[in-house]
């Protein structure tokens, strides 16, 4: 498939969430490639119907711009109480619609969005499923003054990477804060491994999102859009 | 008692504590009156013995200051892999040795330092004490991003008040963040608060130090000094 019917295959994804957006509602818009169809997506119902949004918060500067440009305006989370619903990516999703997010170094915002939204959809292609969350660096969002001794830690068997930015340096979050990407799949029933995430001394915030997507609209590269909702 | 007569006790307590700490170790240091004493008795150790420290790591500016004009070299903790032991004080300690910290806003530091500790100290005069932790609101350092959906979150029987600053702004901490004090008593078993805190997204710390502390260093309105040691 060329990146054509690719982006053509995303578009149809992300129109397919689009139209489940009901108008006048409270919307969480994360960020990515099929994201920025999805904006496309709610800005053509703004131009052809009588739709409109009562607040939308964002998890990143570029969905804010794309959507502002469409004549969409965007609040902050603290101006709202909750989303009704929030459309993101994700880098991995498993069978039980759990997943791995971060991979852009925005989990700590993306969480917080997400967990203050009622209804979560993700919006992938068929590359970012597996049956058992892997295959992608879990992201550790870590307050600087321990994070060496977190290095540590985590180098009991979880393989702890430093986040790196495009000088080499280590990687700066929004919040101040280094990222710390380990390599080590979570195990099959990834709860364990949040839990002691959690509660470690310096951790601000994890890559897995777990009991929180809802559905799940999947681009497949046979040209098929499926779309799974949590059992 | 009057103001010398507790100085004195204080003075007495940190004296012991001083005398607790092994030349050449690494060590970390709290704030509070008591600990001023205690970082004194270290200076006169170092004057009249021969005493240094091979690093140490503090909690505040001010213990930092004081430290270094006794001519001991500070430390960040990234520069150290674990203090050998940590004297601090604690806003309540009650009869496990648990004790609620952060009344001077500096718990996720605090947490921080103490996590990387093999043993911990703590001065405290007797008000400090409790049967079960109570008596003192809880302090929780939250993302301001999601601070208002946790306040709310809070409502349900945990009596947040927003910590205020002197021009009864928000109180913005060492690391950009608000802190919501929780003016209701813990559980006798704080455990599943502590918990519960853990995993609420958005929360960075909070002012719950449990099984942590392994000797308390009391100073007794009669004019003694007690030394208790977790079981």
């Amino acid at each position: 498939m060329d990146k054509t019917e690719q982006d053509q295959l995303k578009k149809e994804a992300a129109t397919k969430a689009a139209k489940v957006v009901k108008s006048n509602s409270v919307l969480g818009v994360g960020t990515g490639s099929t994201v920025a169809f999805f904006i496309d997506a709610l800005g053509e119902r703004k131009e052809k119907e009588d739709f409109n949004l009562k607040h939308i918060v964002t998890t990143s500067n570029r969905s804010k711009k794309q959507l502002e440009e469409l004549g969409f305006k965007v609040d902050e989370l603290a101006d709202i109480d909750q989303a009704d619903l929030t459309v993101d990516g994700a880098d991995r999703v498993d069978d039980n619609l759990d997943g791995i997010k971060g991979g852009g170094g925005a989990l700590t915002l993306e969480k917080n969005v997400a967990i203050n939204s009622k209804k979560i959809i993700w919006i992938v292609d068929e590359s970012k499923l597996v049956h058992h969350l892997s295959g992608f660096p879990l992201p550790v969002e870590v307050l600087p003054v321990s994070a060496e001794q977190n290095f540590k830690r985590f180098e009991e068997g979880l393989k702890p990477q430093w986040r790196l930015d495009e000088n080499g340096e280590r990687y700066v979050t929004h919040y101040g804060n280094y990222i710390i990407d380990l390599a080590a799949d979570p195990t099959p029933v990834p709860h364990g491994l949040a839990d002691y995430l959690d509660h470690t001394v310096g951790v601000v915030e994890h890559g897995l999102f777990l009991d929180m997507c809802d559905e799940v609209i999947i681009a497949h590269s046979d040209g098929t859009i499926e779309d799974k909702k949590r059992k």
